[in-house]
């Protein structure tokens, strides 16, 4: 890395940590992680749990690599800046078993920080203490399956006050984590106001215990092939679910607001941990190519020009878009995260498709090997395809940037009037 | 379609008949399939075999669809030219089952191919037979975990001459029907000349029931998570299988030149059910961006101008794709597989790329349900990508395009130097 | 090229005739053109004419090379079918003067047409019998400096019927062969109804004689720096020109059907002698990558693995968009252009943006070489660039595209309703 | 532009100045710059010189603005680091006129640089003091017509000790800044030692005076249909050219080393211009697209959706592009320009095809008005597709970044091999 941006001593430190943890610890673990979740498509995935996570959070907990994702403006926080943190996220992302073994997984990292900036004392008491401790996993419902979802204002599901309670009833899909025998309560979204001429004043966000009666989940979603049990991505019902009032996050009609604020910093890590998952693709990729055992041809695959074109593409692309990220973490820091929206849109879009595109040219590198499972290229591949899709399709943060950049047009049209005056004044001169 | 290139009326009634059934008892009977073959990941998805797939050979054999792969060459041959056997390919390619139901899957359709071409009256007899009546299935056993298998000198699986009999021992992986309870005997290719100076005459192809002795099945590979059941991608193990020296195909050393004259017409044959693929997946995006009731912002998302150009990306590729394909097929109708070699490496490296690309817009524009299993789309992409590996990847086609095409250098440098003769001339006398 | 589609041996005997021509007479001449033409920029470029062009037609009437282009369905014409023409136009492409030297150029071409398709008698005794005898040549002014051109309804021309005569005032730029000494007569649009509730009612397109009162050529238009001279796209201004009620074309109100019925075939042609560009691009490039004496590192480029890539690109992209504009041509002979449209819009988009990409491959091959004047690489970019606009840019093709494919949705969804239908009383039976 | 690296409160007041220096004075002086040149094409464009261009130099140097880009460890320098200068170089690249004016155009900055770092104190008093003065300028003669410029081993240039003389005798294409009537001195590349057995000892690198005898200018090259006018791009030839022994640079032998030493902080102002060209020509393509008189179909064109893909793309890839240049930047501050290699070749790869690609779509809104006079954008992508071609073509680059990155496959192997022993030790504890 370049001395381009400042880290500090501390961070530095904690990077050499979290490295050798990542890279000697959570790395071997997956095959581990593997075994013990049982074999693909059997109903015990989802019972179970490996024993190696909880193995893995005591040892990042006495590493001190423990809950260290919390934006520095909560009082909870290790006080990492966004910079800070996302570089560390790059480095858990290189194993998809390192974020929970830190804590520092999505969805709860986002749980989370809905609990500690909007929660009261007794939904902190309740929930945040548990989920900072590791004991209890968390899950956010707001996808459905009948609408489209990248316009929020599409939600089905209801959310209707009946005394001091809140029924809740629709259908949501892709509830990520809900599959986890953790998993202990779910925050919803849904409209309880549906009617309101504000359309971002419909929806709320409501604390749903996972115990709570009327829940129903109704299968796996798999993602290419996978079901990343014992996580998950849940197809599930909410049939007339009661919870008391209190639940009700931040108040009835805030719940756009929430999942705006949710999701700036949520996005920056998700950006990270993909190049992190970048870098280890195309680490199998060099590796592959250089393999002395695996000639084609009288040389080593690395020897083939083209390969050089891959490797070289990769890097270029893996750097340009990390550098990109950063910025926006910086931008946040420094302004606040409504100041970097725009760029943090623009990581949105550019990060997943490089990283896709990195992991395409290893898997072709490694023939039949890279789309098996002898290799994590393929799994990384469906993982990451996923996140052109989540928090928001590429095309809405694609208009939005556009948007941004076409507000400039006015001003532009008037610094070129003065340009103009200039050059006329100048060519009259001749 | 145009009429660029002519279809008989024999193969346009061909055509109608196979998309009849295609569209509505194939495709229809997708979910069934599945649901007969249990749940992913179970070990019973090996065992048993969905009752449909056998109901819908039966239909196919009644409606005359059975049986139409081989090309007008061989005795056993329906009477359909590449070009015509190409076009129903698409149709077939339209669903995962289809194929099967024709008898025309891979790798049968090649492996009965090697049998027609090569196969003594006994081999006939004994294998393809049974192949074409439907009863039995076959794998086809090259690629190896251990080496480059883009290079097919680096073959490791040893025959051996023991008596009157070959000894076979080595490892495979990625046999393609090996997996299916249904497949009787393997086609292994194997080095019993391994010292041969002349690189292409070390190996040979084998017969071997699948009942033999010493044959073990390792475990299923997956495809980004598929498993593929029943037909599946075997890795396993030759130890020692002894098989009566008649069951060598063509003779020692003959197996380069029997896996190349296997290819070209598979190569064909693949491309066009992509093609077929691709037709489908645009068709889903077709619906998804028309769907009244997926609204985003107030528009249907092919409202959306984004939406256009992604639409018109995958029309422009298929129709130009597909035009490469016949007309390599139609080069090998006129001049045989040789002649068409070039050509057939373009379709092969074009096809699987744009496939790809087609149904990935296509995925996109379904949100989440686009990566999950309520759609093909997901399934699609797997299995298309291995098509960008199989058979050779990408890089050695496309090298072999560039040194077929840097022949003409020589050529067109005496082509220049007449030219260069003339200019000198004609401006000598201005 | 394959057997794909038939050429018959008469059309056989005119491309080996013309391709010899181009060969080995119009490509060594265009160093006699160019210094013929005079020093780029100087004024006596617009005023002599290279005295090559006129051997070089006369050449082409002895060896049965004239007027190759006007489609079988006018009397005038050869009665070469437009699959036919097409595959000459790609022979006539290679040359920059070929096309001239036949009396096969634009916009001469789309001109005769319209004079052959809507011209009264006194009409083509005056103007298409010297169009197509080579004596004089046109230009069609449509584009205007001020207005969005993609939309034709924007045209700001006015023509105005006063008595007997029509006059005519508007501002015109990039029209081409506007500059050349023997252009005689200019096709105007204009709007002589713009009020017309029906948009494609208000323009009407009109004959002006080249000398006719008010006519100003403002300037040449510059093409990357090049003027394309004696041909050349001239700013122009036509200031209350008074012409003849009888030059009225078709009819008042008519314009827009007539420039519908022209461009059709003229985009074909433009495609195919792009095709023929691109052809002769990767020659160059062929000749450059395995020339001996550009040894770089110790190897001739062409033994640089990327340039295989590269050469393998540019075959494969040509091969692809060759195809497709001659189905679109066979389309157009056997169902007419109406027919045809959605596919020429298709050969429209993508042939220029591939042959950019072949030209600047061969650019790149050739260093500081390729961007100047010993190579013609840079010129073909310049101009082929404009084909992506003329005729109306990318983007409104890509559109129109589109559209037509989403006309297919409502029959798609019925289709999908019946799948369902069947798949839902399968199901039920298991 | 963001937080993410720290600017001094000096060098912002500096970019102010600069920015409104550029802005206001520099391209409005464009068109009259234009004018004072003299038609394209005619011979007296290299004689005359604008006299805008030397007003512009007596306003830069009033306001501070001469001379900015000597790196700091230069005693000459005005303290500027590499990153600073950057920054700055962007606000010139926005105006093909803004360099000159402030001295710090290529290849005099480059020149100046090698005369600093190299030269003799006469040499420096000579040479030097005039080109920081802006009184004359220069030219580095290296690329050769006959050889493949892109490996420097191949010069033919030879350069043969006489006596107290040097004789220098070869021909010289594409050199840049020979047209001006002001060069007064070339730094020509040529072989003393051909025969040496370390390849990169071969080269010298020798002051010759414009005045020497035996210097004829060829002819201008044009890059595409552009002159350059009045820098250039020339052919010469150096015909037993004879200059005093003391003008040898360094000593014999040293070329090599010299080029190497001159080109890092040069491709990265090139980079940093070529991105202030990119913002340049986005603001042209947001001002069409939003011009309320360029409606198409009853739309601004910014209305239609493709238009916002363009924009957004644009933007990313810009944004992209120079944090990866400044980081290189910054790099070569901290550690030096060889630690910095790696990054300079990448932001060399990345920039050009980045900033063509963004003037591309600019053109594409344009229509025909893109590739002509009346803006500056067919210039603008002239002049940078030179950069993918000049001081190495992207080929060259791209294999060095591979040959940076396949270095630490050894490092990753071990890597892995621990990673692997871990692995083992964890499943043995199962």
């Amino acid at each position: 890395m370049s001395t381009f941006f400042a880290i500090s001593p501390r961070v530095e430190a904690l990077k050499k940590t979290l490295s050798d943890f990542v890279e000697f610890e959570c790395i071997p673990a997956e095959a581990v992680h593997h075994k013990q979740l049982g074999r693909e498509g059997s109903a015990e995935r989802w019972k179970s749990l490996p024993s190696v996570t909880e193995h893995l959070k005591t040892r990042a907990k006495s590493l001190g690599l423990w809950n260290l994702f919390l934006p520095s403006y909560y009082p909870e926080s290790p006080g990492l800046t966004n910079l800070e943190y996302g570089v560390l996220c790059e480095i858990m992302g290189r194993s998809p078993i390192a974020a929970e073994a830190c804590n520092c997984s999505a969805p709860d990292t986002g749980n989370m920080e809905v609990f500690a900036k909007y929660g009261t004392p007794a939904q902190k008491q309740k929930w945040l203490v548990p989920l900072m401790e590791g004991k209890i996993r968390s899950a956010f419902a707001m996808t459905e399956p009948a609408v489209a979802s990248s316009d929020a204002t599409n939600i089905e599901t209801r959310i209707v006050r009946d005394g001091n309670e809140y029924v809740v009833t629709g259908r949501k899909w892709w509830i990520s984590g809900a599959g986890d025998p953790r998993c202990a309560v779910y925050l919803v979204m849904g409209k309880n106001d549906p009617d309101n001429s504000n359309q971002h004043k419909q929806q709320s966000v409501i604390i749903i215990p996972a115990d709570a009666k009327g829940i129903k989940i109704v299968r796996p979603m798999t993602v290419f092939g996978y079901d990343d049990a014992p996580h998950g991505h849940m197809e599930m019902i909410f049939d007339n679910v009661r919870v008391p009032a209190e639940n009700m996050v931040l108040g009835d009609g805030r719940g756009f607001e929430i999942v705006q604020g949710r999701l700036g910093p949520g996005r920056i890590h998700h950006c990270m941990r993909a190049i992190g998952i970048a870098e280890r693709a195309l680490e199998y990729h060099l590796l592959r190519i250089t393999d002395p055992k695996r000639t084609a041809f009288g040389k080593t695959l690395s020897q083939h020009g083209k390969q050089s074109f891959d490797i070289a593409a990769s890097r270029m692309e893996i750097d340009q878009a990390r550098m990109l990220v950063l910025r926006a973490a910086a931008t946040m820091d420094a302004k606040g995260p409504k100041a970097a929206m725009n760029e943090i849109a623009m990581a949105k879009v550019i990060v997943p498709a490089m990283t896709l595109a990195v992991i395409d040219r290893a898997i072709q590198s490694h023939g039949a090997g890279g789309v098996g499972q002898d290799f994590p290229l393929a799994y990384m591949y469906a993982s990451v395809r996923t996140l052109r899709i989540a928090d928001g399709p590429d095309e809405v943060h694609t208009v939005q940037i556009a948007k941004h950049e076409l507000k400039r047009a006015t001003a532009l049209r008037a610094h070129e009037q003065k340009q103009l005056g200039n050059q006329k004044q100048m060519l009259a001169k001749l």
